[in-house]
């Protein structure tokens, strides 16, 4: 019992902070509760329920099943669920009427054979991808109201009436949540996306920089910052795990009403392919930061003639990612940035510059070393061991430059 | 009209397109068909209509909403949806009992505060994570069911007789799908988990060969493979997007009875930590042919020196990831495996061995050239660009040396 308690309370630790790190989904939860409490109303108000019967029972349905976090989300699934139900409904009383005219014989067959084929074709199209990322939910719908249609053995007269009631009934639903989740502090799919955006830019700009001072400092610092550290080199995951959000939320986004700074028709496939390459730039980091990890041991005194200019395009890299954060933050072009990425590349070439002076130095030192000493003895020392040295380095160096240029990439795009 | 119509042939295209390359999702479509036309009997045969009556439509509902693809989302749903809707009845049943006993003034508040904070509490439950892993249909369903039953109206006795009939019609829809989905064609959850991983580690065998060979090939293979090429170079972001479909298929492979190979309490886990890995190796590939890609021009002699060497490595690696797929395959350890490892860890020696030799010789002989030219005339000579362009290969290596080293943590995880 002393365990479920536990268990019990750590969930409620868990789902209290993240109530306070996300209010936002606490007042979704309350909108929700408004809004259900509203649609109860049809039931204690007589006049209403008069109207509506136990039809008023879709109405509560509507608003449990319709009501989303995002308003595009909620948009979205109204939509698909009254044009859903209008469609199956329709063609279900069709097919009832064709049904009876045949005879009480034929009459289950047609339906049965109806039935079979429209949930199998309907169930198999939600596999197609254009349908299952706009329409999946619409489908389900479809295949729900046609089969309650079909089967519900009414005279045709009876269901259309039914299907009037039924057709309001959604109708209220699908308004009430569409005005609540609208107008009590409205969560904007498009608002969620540009905001992970920007987030993403800087997460990528804190892990970059972690883990390129984690491989230089290293050493001197203690082991205390270690932990917040590695934390923050792991920032680059949240990115690159973040692709199914973005394609949802800019689906959502396409059905949402102008507001904010954002207009209709806001170019939100920009953001998808700004957010593809903010992924593979995610990769490069993740890459750096595991050659970074498997390669720390030794050469020291080689880390120290590239490590200022390494960390300068690091810091200048960041600010331009940081600079781009902003600017999408803000929607406006920054002047800034040009001159940052102007910086970055400057700061690439002085890098490039260091490490083509550095081995040829050390190599020529050491000839010069084996070749005095080949005038003393002759047994002979082995020049190679310095370049595979060097090859960490310019690993460093050639993924700093791939990072840079997708960069690049993202500022153009 | 054209574009409609050339719209909607490319849309049917598309889907028989679809149809060919998956048949399980044919299938599948007609499973519910199945499910559903059985269900519908429920209708015409006329004692079962006399015990249910209108509350046979429930199970329709269900068979629409519950019947998934896999056999443990199935599972899952029903297993979430009976739940749901008994402990919401109960609550509801009780809730009502407490409102009716306290007065007619009181029973619509005392209704209306318990939907608003049981929904708000619920609705908020569904964000937390590890209730939205395996528990967030169950949670939509309890909010569904409470809200209708707390706002039915009807006296508590008829209540309970309605419960009965509403858990009965569920539980008669649910196991109908799950008797469908597990016995005609079953598509198990655990299976194509694995089917996934192993299918993934394919793909990052054929990019990685594909990606290295069009590094060294280019110059002399024509155009017409170039398509072709680029298509299997890509294979490698069918991994890297694959987290969301391997984590859901692994919550659902935990519902699923023994089956096949399988035992009850598979080790799901292990999968996710072998498909993470695979998604740092693919991330590593993605890198490897994005620095190959930028890095295209010149230093063919350089390219020469290396090219048998680095593809000696790749090809080995990509034995052992083929091996690796077969043994995941057919869930046995090859004997094979840990050869080719062996094997791969050498040919990497032997390329950090090519590298090592190449460059010192390249220095040297340049070094002594220009203590020639020195001899001969004052003007120096630039020593720095061969070791510019040697980058390029060291960055090859190491990041194929990075990749070795995962695949070998992939063979020992």
């Amino acid at each position: 019992v002393g365990g479920l308690v536990a268990r019990v309370l750590r969930f409620l630790d868990k789902a209290w902070a993240l109530g306070v790190s996300e209010p936002k989904k606490v007042i979704h939860g309350f909108k929700v509760g408004i809004a259900l409490s509203l649609v109860s109303l049809f039931y204690y108000v007589r006049p209403l329920y008069d109207v509506f019967g136990g039809n008023a029972m879709w109405a509560v349905m509507t608003v449990v099943v319709v009501f989303e976090y995002t308003v595009g989300a909620t948009l979205s699934k109204s939509i698909n669920r009254a044009t859903g139900t209008f469609l199956a409904g329709s063609l279900g009383i069709g097919v009832h009427w064709v049904a009876s005219q045949s005879g009480e014989k034929f009459e289950p067959i047609i339906l049965g054979i109806s039935v079979f084929l429209l949930a199998s074709a309907a169930t198999f199209s939600r596999f197609i991808p254009s349908v299952k990322a706009r329409f999946d939910y619409g489908a389900m719908i479809f295949i729900l109201t046609f089969s309650l249609v079909s089967v519900s053995g009414y005279r045709v007269d009876k269901l259309i009436g039914m299907a009037q009631q039924r057709l309001s009934t959604i109708a209220i639903g699908t308004s009430l949540c569409i005005f609540i989740s609208m107008c009590i502090s409205p969560i904007w799919a498009g608002d969620e996306l540009h905001r992970l955006i920007h987030r993403n830019m800087e997460k990528l700009a804190e892990s970059l920089e972690a883990s390129v001072a984690n491989y230089f400092k290293d050493n001197q610092s203690g082991y205390p910052s270690q932990e917040d550290n590695s934390k923050k080199t792991q920032a680059y995951k949240c990115v690159l795990n973040s692709k199914a959000t973005e394609e949802s939320m800019a689906n959502f986004a396409r059905w949402e009403p102008a507001h904010g700074p954002f207009n209709f028709r806001h170019p939100w496939k920009e953001y998808l392919k700004i957010g593809a390459l903010l992924r593979e730039c995610a990769c490069c980091i993740e890459t750096l930061s595991g050659c970074l990890n498997s390669e720390k041991q030794g050469m020291e005194h080689l880390k120290g003639y590239l490590k200022h200019a390494s960390m300068a395009v690091c810091s200048h890299s960041c600010n331009v990612l940081r600079e781009l954060s902003k600017s999408v933050k803000t929607t406006t072009k920054s002047s800034k940035l040009y001159l940052s990425v102007g910086e970055m590349k400057f700061a690439l070439q002085e890098l490039q510059n260091a490490l083509k002076s550095l081995p040829t130095q050390l190599i020529l030192e050491q000839v010069l070393a084996s070749q005095a000493n080949e005038n003393k003895s002759t047994t002979k020392k082995e020049c190679a061991p310095p370049v595979m040295e060097v090859i960490p380095l310019a690993t460093l160096v050639s993924l700093l430059t791939e990072i840079v240029a997708r960069i690049e990439e993202i500022v153009d795009g």
